[in-house]
């Protein structure tokens, strides 16, 4: 049993067929492909936005710090949660990509951003020549605790934001898990609540490594191609990206692997939570769970082979604090995690307790 | 027919079959794979290198550019052929990734950098901090013209170049036809004759999109990881990428695919030799084709639906100009082209000459 | 009246001779010239240090830039104090020259990290390819509080610094004043105590515009001419520079202007220490003196027109928190300052009390 | 006497005075002080134009880099001369400063781009993704050959390249030697010829170390602020930056500077060109010669003590090589040039032919 993360199994059935299905025929390099080509009127009516640039990269990193590259001066701050992914896990990506902006972290409980916190920062910052200007503040959609950010908050955190003249990125590294969360059409969980750029991911909810940079503002998107070539991003065979975007949105098969995986989160979360002991630190939303338990459950859960991360957050809420004695661990369910392993994982859990 | 590149096709069959093969269970992120771990020993047998480390990553140009970047420095120059893939078709990837290094372009035949012409550029260099440091010289093998380097003329290079303080590269975009050309072993053609960093191309031979840094000088090799991360070029899946370069490996495949190429290349340019009023730009010596025809063959050979590149060097002997009425062109021969194919071409150029 | 900082007066008498009496007569450009030469010397007998190499620059921000360019890798980390100035005032000058790196901002009373601070923080960072790894350490000498620190202070912190591979940088922007405050001689407070290299500041002691990087490690002097050049900090009359550089140290002009603005904020303390409702946030220690006084107060000088920050800070030890009706201002003494000023600001003061 | 160039010397009397003049009292850091502040109107009353910038800094090096910086993106061409000075003698400054923009070099017989040479390089452009694409143009006025662009010139290219989407740049270290030479208003040798950003010289021409970076297109100047504080160019003491240009600028010392310069120069051309064997590379516009003499002649010199720099060039015009035997020197008047020193290095001229 394996609940590190939505990126330690394969991809799905559907993606690897779709990459079998267009192998054959020469078609242009460089993204010059038709499928490639037809990226940009499926991605328009999937977000309802006729305007809108869509860049298919590899990683979610590549993702995230090329979106930022056009939305941040090197001189500029970028704001974020101080727990998210571009903070701690890219290895500097965004400074690269942006030569040398700063990403500045706001604290809030459940990796969230409370839209007083990010008034109060703004509202507060000096504005001479020596202090770097505040210029975008990207949200991470599930946040890094696995919560949802509801739109109304991603409304109000964008209208703040453009007010001091700030763009907008959400890393939608998990965004059919927060989308099926919500239960909204994609639209109204980014442009329609201000989103500009979307780092829209398929490689954790079933591609075999595929992501979507979203535009939906047209200035911004100018300069992206060229970014995105001297990064190295544009594949030379891009039909293999566009296969597996292709795949991953026909009939629903992204919402339909975000469902499952969510489900089999909540049915992780509600055993546990029957566990003497046994208490979660933020609710399940998405498909990640985060139990704090007693020390003893997580050895034993150990010594029983399950794999999975340890955990530490500063994103806390007041009196949710791990005790001497207990172990914040986090499980992370994928669409292809069954039934079958909840249950056995329960199972072992309730006999270790 | 379409001979405008080898990356216009899909992947080779037992590559994808691995990549099918591989997809099941779950294994660690980011490298830390079975498949990725085992790549090292793999390397470092096949290039008989006790200490060489390797990155895969998706693009050729990211390979490329991540290899300058621990070869120059942000104020040094990264001499390579004044056509070089670096030079002129990867918008800056190079100058990205080493933080604005300059790429200083030296002319010759053939897409190749004659060691005179190195050596008296060397030479001459001034030695004042007004003027960037020669820090890293780049082969491409195949050249640009589609030009193999002897593995004297490497040795000769790589020996000028670290006389004078440089790391040696080598674009290996179509390593393995030129490896198949000279017939010698891998360690040969690189490290032996002094390559410190070699980019070893597997897409364009059959991979859907794999290509390794191969690093021989361990020194080299220290940051590597740190830079392939933050540039967004660590797959989370990276047993995908493992794969590919396994099945390329596995069998010769790759010297099958590249031995095939060269061989429809040569029949291409046997066939074309033949016909009256078109000769070679170059001798063909990988899986590139370089004729001068009369337009009137070039613009039927285009109305019958042949697709390839029309091209202009400024790397053609003297006396091999183009003419009035002359075209000249490239074609590329894949690891999928068929004989049937080149039959075909060969039919239609000879009926339309 | 105007305490707002050491950087709103001229230059020194002395100064400004030698620039005059060495203007005549021809000198090779670019530092080529006899004064600029005779800085090697020098500055190698002032810090009794055979080998360290001196490179003069027009401000603050080009010397820590500039020496952060050679301790941290662009995926590196950098630490400091949370409200060191190159974190807060120099608009992301680290972060360009070093192409990336990140700040990371340290917390502790007077602007000072304590060794345990460090030590807990290095002992714990992850050692990931996600991670960006700590690299160097910038302490700054006065603090943004105006504290010095301890020679044992220093050493403790670069011996936890070293022992993790982190290099040690001085940010002496009042280095004088903190050499005067310790009384001990320039190598105890720097090298010998494990400082790397060392941003020596003249210009707000008495300098037009002069400071110098001092590198006591020369394997970190190697490339720093190469990246001053290319930052546009080689003044083609170098001269200009070493002259005032010269005059500075000459005669220890520089210890003696240091001395007495010491003398003079030791003065503005003590004097305000007498009236009631006034404390000091941090005991003054060089020039610098952070009085928390009555709202009221603090209007009625500005209203004499008296020139001064208002002043905020996380670096309050707990109690110390400027409390409803309260300011806490900066005041800071110059070479310049006499003592008359002094004098009346204090008179002004307790009228005004 | 020393030829060497026109930084050799000091600074002028009137320059020096000012510095003098404005030391005394506090003013505040950072370019708020009143005189930096009179820049602006100065600048925009002396180039008849309402809404440029000026912003100081003390090295051509900065003042160039900057401007390209708010030019040319990171994944963009700057073209220039070959030789040009941002292309040769600034270690990669434009490269530091736009974050690996690519310098691209045209040809052209005395340091000068042809318009029809700036047009078919344009219009011969490929415009894919793999390319990087044109954005700025800089001119060097005075040339390194040292000729003068005629308004009609500087027009006629400025046409070309803004009809492609560039801005154009005039590199201005020797401004006032060719303002001079034209005899024409400032404002018609740049932004009424379509210059949008000039980097305006004073350094060489009296200045001890100041340069103008001038914006004549308000949207250009809205981020170089932050670039030029986070580069480490602003002067804490900023009056000194000020002070030295308001001198410059003074009852036109800076015109009367430069003709004084140009005379010398003009001196010296005519004398050398009495002596049998000795030409010019290019005429004398500016205060530049180059003359091309017998081997033995410049021996002789340089034995007698003259100290200038030995040229190579490939601007020469065809015919005009240099021949076996024969030296090209390249021989510069400064401000402080003096008639004597003019009428000794000739009659030592003519003594050693």
């Amino acid at each position: 049993m394996n609940f590190a993360s939505d990126n330690v199994v394969g991809a799905s059935a559907p993606v690897l067929e779709a990459i079998l299905r267009h192998n054959g025929g020469a078609m242009p390099a460089y993204g010059a492909d038709p499928l490639t080509l037809g990226l940009t009127p499926r991605f328009r009516a999937l977000f309802e936005h006729a305007d809108l640039s869509v860049f298919p990269v590899t990683t979610g990193t590549a993702a995230n710090a090329l979106a930022l590259s056009v939305m941040v001066p090197p001189f500029g701050l970028c704001l974020c949660h101080e727990e998210a992914h571009v903070m701690e896990d890219e290895c500097g990506a965004p400074e690269f990509y942006t030569h040398g902006a700063k990403l500045h972290g706001l604290s809030g409980p459940g990796g969230k951003i409370a839209p007083d916190t990010l008034d109060r920062f703004l509202s507060g910052l000096p504005r001479h020549v020596k202090q770097m200007p505040a210029r975008a503040l990207t949200l991470s959609q599930l946040t890094e605790s696995g919560q949802v950010y509801a739109v109304e908050e991603i409304a109000a955190l964008a209208r703040i934001a453009h007010a001091h003249g700030l763009t907008v990125h959400m890393d939608g590294a998990r965004f059919a898990n927060a989308l099926v969360a919500l239960g909204c059409p994609p639209a109204e969980m980014t442009w329609r609540a201000g989103i500009d750029i979307l780092s829209f991911g398929a490689s954790k909810n079933g591609a075999l490594a595929a992501e979507a940079i979203v535009v939906f503002r047209p200035d911004l998107a100018e300069t992206l191609e060229f970014r995105r070539k001297r990064a190295g991003h544009i594949l030379s065979k891009g039909r293999f990206l566009a296969a597996q975007l292709d795949a991953y949105l026909d009939g629903d098969h992204w919402r339909a692997n975000a469902a499952h995986a969510n489900r089999m989160a909540a049915r992780l979360a509600a055993g546990l939570a029957e566990i003497p002991g046994v208490r979660l630190a933020w609710p399940v939303q998405g498909n990640e769970v985060f139990p704090i338990l007693p020390a003893g459950l997580d050895a034993a859960l150990r010594r029983a082979g399950v794999v999975y991360h340890a955990w530490t957050s500063r994103s806390l809420a007041e009196g949710d604090r791990v005790g001497e004695g207990e172990r914040m661990i986090r499980l992370i369910a994928a669409f292809s995690t069954t039934e079958a392993e909840v249950e056995d994982f329960l199972v072992l859990a309730r006999r270790a307790a």
